[in-house]
């Protein structure tokens, strides 16, 4: 085994594809929105990519049998703009697996002629998101100003903050090559996997990629994701009244 | 000294042996039956593997005299199924290291041509086992089947569940290089070295394997660990009625 | 990417420059001095040196713009004395990187003939600074007894104490390699960036190099560090009062 | 700088030496044991050793010089016995680099065609040493044998017990080259460093090297250190009766 081994599975030709970098983190929401695109628009699995930089493990599916920890790379062939998605099991557990995974992703970006790439991710806020926000950042000006017409929010008063993993090299890395890359943060709690965060964000990227993705299915899990956070909030309502009467009993 | 230095120490001629690997782990469950199957056939030790990758010390033996931290091969010869059983002190404690030996482990396999892979573990569940079971999970969807008929259980609802170290490893390599391989998981508390749970586990292996061994000795160290069990609950219920009083008598 | 990746950004002679490296630490101290003397000298801009020992992130910037974690060299020309001024957004997250980029920093240390190094931090004491001091420590006997002369102290009942990371290694290592190095550390709680502390570190730098540097920026960040502490200090001393009323409200 | 640096400062030409290390461990009883040997037999420097694997940081001496983090071989020739003293500053941080060192250590031990390696250290026993002891450990059973002639103790019911670091490897890897290895450790609390532990193993190596070492600054280490337990034990006790007083304070 290589220290990063890609295993292709099927030879496609894209014009110019812009990929779009699903890879777990907060809130699962990149995953989320990539692996909704990959099943919505039937995408093609064209890569596997191993290394021993993942976890040690392998992951039991539904049926029984296993798999290694693992990227995926789909493509999708279209008149108006090809993709390529890239979605997967982990990241890096090592520091340096970080920069060398995020590298060969762009041997690849580069060696199918992508022209931009889109890295997701969730930004955690440490509580319940009251209002659906997208914050982004690029490595580009340009593109900072292109994506301001979406609705993307882009922080002055929040510099010093870092974008951790893939979601960010990918940007950084890609600069140094003259990739133009930008990164949509979908706000979240951090506490919870957010389909609705990842409705937020899917919802820029569709606008920017002049996509047209349905959103039923996501729309869904966030509805189903509602209800567990509601009942959450009425079981945490409910323990305070009761926490009064234990102290009135306590006086009486 | 190399990454992974293997020292052979006896050459031995197997027809399409089974490998067993049982490395340390969750409640021992794994070493307890390797260990057991090599004193049972009196298998014969083949090889000795070092590296760098595990701890860096040595193990004190009962004469005062040390061992590197290794891992070990046995062979079986009979006429119905040969063996090569891997058993050791210690497993990767680095990431990569994990990876790199069970890639020696399953080259080793492919020297001896080997048939099948089960690796051994336990599963813990955080509490005592009522009821002994045995989980599996398998790098083939025929293995799946199989393993059912022998009273292993799959779990549909415990998807994303993972398997760490050589038992999950070695499925997950080994089914890059078409080597079937099955995971038999005792479950067990977790907390305890749970030679019951290596019976059961022992038991679903010599059905698959149609092999008869002697279980006496690990029915003895199970039975041990069941008075050791019985105390600690006699222990814990025993401290109840105690404190009840103490209780009592400070209301007094 | 190479290991550590050297981008030049302009070519420049020196003759015989001082470097003094600056990088993140206790209080900042280091990186304090040596921005501001950046900008008060409006030193040039001449590598900036990539690594995957630094942390896998990308730092966003103000304008929304993303860049890879860095260090940074800086030159300055002047007819008293050339400097090399080192700072960045990180040090090494590994252990042999901390080694691998002081070598390197070394290396160009060479190349432009350095003809000494000062290595400037923070010495975190866990409590307010009552009287600002700085504290050194030098790769030769010399050294030690030059920076005497300029108020640095070398505390005898402190020997087995440890310079962590490259204000450290340079010393260590550039001694093995001839290359005469001081470290200043300045005097810091450790739970603040200390701009006071920084001053006290570039007021030594400067007599040291005969040099004039505006201190107006960095007096002014003390300043308003200041008010900070005396904020908080007052927040602390209107509890103790405060708590002293609820004791009595309780008695009464 | 390579991996491992050796900078050889004296050539010597020895015969058959033994080898003492003592690396700082547990009580630090083997530096302590090694150090003072070194100073009694007043020793020769011949080699320092360096590596990325010893932490990243410099340590700072009396005289406000700084040194790198080494590792340190003395040499002493004498009609009797010539000797090889290994001490240091530090072991490495990395699982790796603890086998490279042993490793580096022992080629150097058969370039110097060594006799016999002694490895020193403490075994902490998480309370006051009421009666010292020596346990011993070896890579041969007729040295088990030999060492007991001594009064070292080999605890047959602590079988699983580890040796970590230096002190076991040398032993463990020193087997696999045929080199006879010693590990003596000295109990100890493993909370203070230990003198007194130190002059229980320094007795033994005497005896067994058949050498006349004088014990007087070990011995004035030691008592300093039992004044400053004696005053530790006081403190202890003075707080119970004035605990009591409280309580009965209180009841009044």
């Amino acid at each position: 085994m290589e220290e990063i081994e890609v295993h292709e599975l099927k030879k496609v030709k894209l014009k110019k594809p812009v990929m779009i970098e699903g890879l777990p983190g907060v809130g699962n929401v990149g995953t989320l929105v990539a692996e909704h695109i990959i099943q919505e628009l039937n995408a093609e699995k064209i890569f596997e990519m191993y290394s021993w930089h993942f976890p040690p493990q392998v992951l039991v599916n539904n049926d029984g049998t296993v798999r290694l920890c693992k990227n995926e790379m789909y493509a999708w062939k279209s008149k108006k703009q090809d993709l390529l998605i890239l979605s997967g099991d982990q990241q890096s557990v090592t520091n340096e697996g970080h920069y060398f995974i995020a590298e060969r992703i762009l041997d690849i970006a580069q060696q199918y002629d992508v022209s931009r790439i889109y890295t997701l991710g969730g930004y955690g806020i440490g509580q319940l998101v009251e209002r659906q926000k997208v914050l982004g950042a690029a490595n580009d000006a340009a593109l900072v100003e292109e994506m301001k017409k979406y609705g993307v929010e882009f922080r002055e008063e929040e510099p010093g903050g870092s974008i951790v993993g893939a979601s960010g090299l990918l940007l950084g890395l890609g600069r140094l090559r003259g990739i133009p890359a930008v990164c949509l943060l979908g706000l979240t709690s951090g506490y919870l996997v957010d389909p609705k965060s990842a409705q937020a964000v899917l919802k820029v990227l569709c606008q920017a990629l002049n996509l047209e993705i349905d959103m039923q299915a996501l729309e869904e899990r966030a509805e189903e994701m509602e209800r567990v956070v509601e009942r959450l909030k009425e079981m945490e309502q409910a323990q305070i009244p009761r926490r009064r009467e234990e102290e009135l009993g306590y006086i009486r």
